[in-house]
């Protein structure tokens, strides 16, 4: 789907102020250089002034400010493993480009590492989303997940202002860039990137998603300067495939895809009445636990980092599965919770928080907001989906080291090296696996055979269903084989606790791992 | 079906001991005497000695304690009106005995009079129930009410002693007798009774009911002398047509009589779990408020008052029907509650007690029940049957004098001519339904239609659909024109109270009714 040459209307907007100030050169902003040893003073002369002529100004097409304008797309804070990556394939592995593959070749690793540092410690000026592009602030925010779809701000961040070294922003990228970008992962004319993620993703698109996302991204301008939507018919609500995310509230299971389940419905249709209005708060507590249930949560995790696509996605505990299964008698609690009570646990151990009374705001919201996922699901049947998804024994035991393998190839890409995740503008990107600042020693997702079943059917994020069982097993080890807050029903003694609370295979509280005994 | 009159081995140990103490003539006792006034002195020469050869002693086979034996149905304990009522027929009126029918047209009415009053002020020996007797216990105790049987101890108290003037002793009857009179009712053998209501109910009875009933009641003997169960087959469970009380757990509708409605599972389908032992408590909480529930009930109401059938029954808000409908935003509370808070409501209102804190046994032994009920019912959707029925606004206003009447037609031999209900063993037998002891201004069910609903589909108890809308309309107008107890939420000021909580025309809350301002 190509986009008219009139939506670089945006550029000058882009380019209206240069951002000329000091860049802080701190120790901090030096701590992650991209391989091999980069000097930005080089990069910068490169940048500005070029060396003719072997090599234009970056600046020239790029802007002084970094920011793109017409058809080229902005570079300043965008990370320097991303660009470098992308001089790389320009000039030569897998990314054509008439005027910059040529330069992209004149360039000497170094130079090109020079250059992609610059960039990426230049500040990016603040871009502000655009009102009135519904369809494509809908993928944005939430993907399309019934076509396995990720919302993009998982990965290019909230605001999509690019998350650390490999999600670049997307934010006041030109409309016909990103559409580009998109249609030559579909044709194979871009390098796969980090995990083949961003081809794999491209390839579920429509073509109406593909203009959909380019033109919101595309319209992120200055504050103040955001321009109207333009109507274009391609960016109308998903097609009718997709009628699970785009407006449906039939409650019946229908077909689609591959599997058949049960079919919450979609946020557009919250009505617009008080009931309604709890609703959308028990929406905004689950897609924003940290600051809509702050009172309650006392790690960096969000409802969502377990139950993908807002509490809709089949084996990722979805709300509309866990609903009607409560009241229940439990083995963890060894009594009879109702649902609020579930939540409650939630909240105590996966969030590290304490339990929001029974009748608060925040309780009965997200209550709400389940039952009206579950509308015409019938109560007290678990349905297909509902839960985490059950994995058969491994072959083998799982193995830590294995494990660690695994997380060094599939998941540091997100979570970083060491498990904590990314940060970005001041809010958690990727979400902490082990740490302080993430789920306790009482949660659910510290049981090994639990973790793998959500890491199989959902991980690597949009890339579910691509680990063997056995890499799923085995990276669950080594991600509950690390050290995380106490559990709060901790009596005092780390055996008697395990004895009391943990006393399965599955479960690694209490027991040495890498000499260290877990839960001390 | 005939019983074998091998039945009468319960005799003998109905006639054991003979209870000889002094009789309680106190004031109280002499204060319901049956017209014509009658001389209890008269009654004990006749029943202790006859007066030959015109009338034999009543004792000589009803025994000495009036307590009957073998083929003899007790009479001691058994209210004058009834055993007046009963001799009138025998004597011309409709009920023919070759051994009584003779005696009963010997006595004058006087003399008629006098008997009844004596045996029902004869005290009643204490009767246990048997052990095994299933299909008849549940019967007793729960009804059939997919045929529209209702349970016999609603009408006939608790441990089946009789309640009051109209309603007999059935415990410790004999057997054969139980089925004979439960057979005349079908043939048009025996009058129809008050309201018409044993006759029509008995029509309603297979034959297997009938014997499984008669042989629970005739087992009830002095305590440590019940007889074990005789396994007879046709007091195996229910018959197939009545799935929805006897053991199934479909939790789709099935086509049962009438209606197609939602079918709850039966409480014989409780599982003997963890879960299932919540769920007995909430039964028993459901059905014995005042003593399960004790420290949030204000009142001498229970559950089942306005949800019949242990809380199945279609029309009577049915738990089934209620539990899948929330959370909820109500008018009532201008906020959105959760399941759990609208049971807490009912304490606070119809119970005019107190909520039962978030997370209390009681509270979540209510939801868990309610929850196990609606089992496989759709969550969010209305079914058929739930809540009360909707009439329509009536032909002419509702008229409180109208009301009256029908009230001391149709309502007065339950509730009693004051509302105030019956009373047996220290137990309720019927609820009080306006003072000190009914629900407060603060319930749904003073608001006239609610009241009108809920009446016209199921009162006289047993009798539903009986009364024309009009008449339903008017007693409810009569019924919710008396005093009851505050609202909890009044602010001191009945006028601004009305305002605020009861300003609708349903409710006579801060009205005027025969010059008195209710709610003051």
């Amino acid at each position: 789907m190509m986009r008219s040459i009139g939506q670089a209307l945006l550029a000058p907007t882009l380019i209206l102020c240069a951002a000329l100030c000091a860049l802080p050169w701190s120790a901090d902003a030096l701590a992650a250089p991209a391989a091999p040893a980069a000097d930005a003073r080089v990069g910068e002369r490169l940048a500005t002034a070029g060396q003719l002529p072997r090599v234009p100004a970056c600046a020239s097409c790029h802007g002084a400010d970094g920011m793109g304008g017409a058809a080229f797309p902005r570079l300043a804070g965008t990370g320097a493993g991303y660009l470098s990556a992308q001089l790389a394939a320009l000039a030569g592995g897998g990314r054509d480009n008439a005027v910059m593959s040529p330069i992209a070749k004149a360039l000497s690793d170094e130079e090109r590492s020079a250059v992609a540092l610059y960039y990426s410690r230049l500040p990016a000026r603040a871009l502000e989303a655009p009102q009135g592009h519904d369809a494509g602030a809908w993928l944005a925010a939430r993907g399309h997940w019934s076509a396995d779809i990720p919302q993009c701000s998982q990965c290019h961040g909230p605001a999509g202002q690019g998350v650390g070294e490999s999600f670049p922003p997307l934010a006041g990228l030109p409309t016909a860039y990103i559409e580009a970008q998109l249609t030559a992962w579909q044709k194979g004319e871009r390098p796969a990137g980090p995990l083949a993620l961003m081809q794999a993703v491209a390839k579920r698109m429509q073509p109406q998603e593909i203009a959909a996302a380019a033109q919101y991204y595309g319209a992120f301008a200055a504050p103040g300067m955001t321009t109207p939507a333009v109507p274009v018919a391609q960016t109308a609500p998903a097609p009718a495939a997709s009628a699970a995310t785009s407006g449906s509230v039939a409650p019946t299971a229908v077909a689609s895809g591959a599997a058949t389940t049960f079919q919450p419905p979609s946020a557009h249709a919250i009505p617009d009445t008080e009931m309604g209005k709890v609703i959308r708060q028990g929406e905004q507590i689950f897609l924003h636990t940290g600051t809509a249930a702050k009172a309650y949560v006392g790690n960096r995790l969000t409802c969502v980092n377990c139950h993908l696509d807002a509490g809709r996605l089949p084996n990722a505990a979805p709300m509309w599965g866990a609903y009607g299964m409560y009241p229940a008698y439990r083995s963890k609690t060894k009594e009879v919770d109702d649902f609020a009570n579930r939540l409650r646990g939630c909240f105590m151990y996966s969030m590290n928080g304490k339990a929001p009374p029974y009748g608060s705001a925040e309780l009965v919201a997200l209550e709400t907001y389940s039952y009206w996922m579950a509308h015409g699901a019938p109560t007290g049947e678990k349905l297909p989906g509902a839960g985490y998804l059950k994995l058969s024994a491994p072959q083998q035991p799982p193995d830590s080291v294995r494990g660690r393998a695994v997380y060094d190839q599939h998941c540091a890409l997100c979570h970083g090296a060491d498990g904590q995740g990314q940060r970005v503008g001041g809010a958690q990107a990727f979400p902490p696996l082990w740490g302080s600042q993430s789920y306790n020693w009482g949660a659910g997702m510290t049981a090994v055979n639990t973790a793998a079943g959500f890491i199989k059917a959902n991980m690597p994020y949009g890339l579910g269903g691509t680990l063997t069982d056995q890499q799923a097993w085995d990276v669950a080890q080594f991600m509950d084989g690390h050290e995380r807050p106490q559990d709060p029903r901790f009596d005092g003694n780390v055996a008697s606790t395990r004895k009391k609370f943990h006393d399965s295979r599955y479960s690694l509280y209490g027991t040495m791992v890498d000499g260290r005994l877990l839960g001390e």
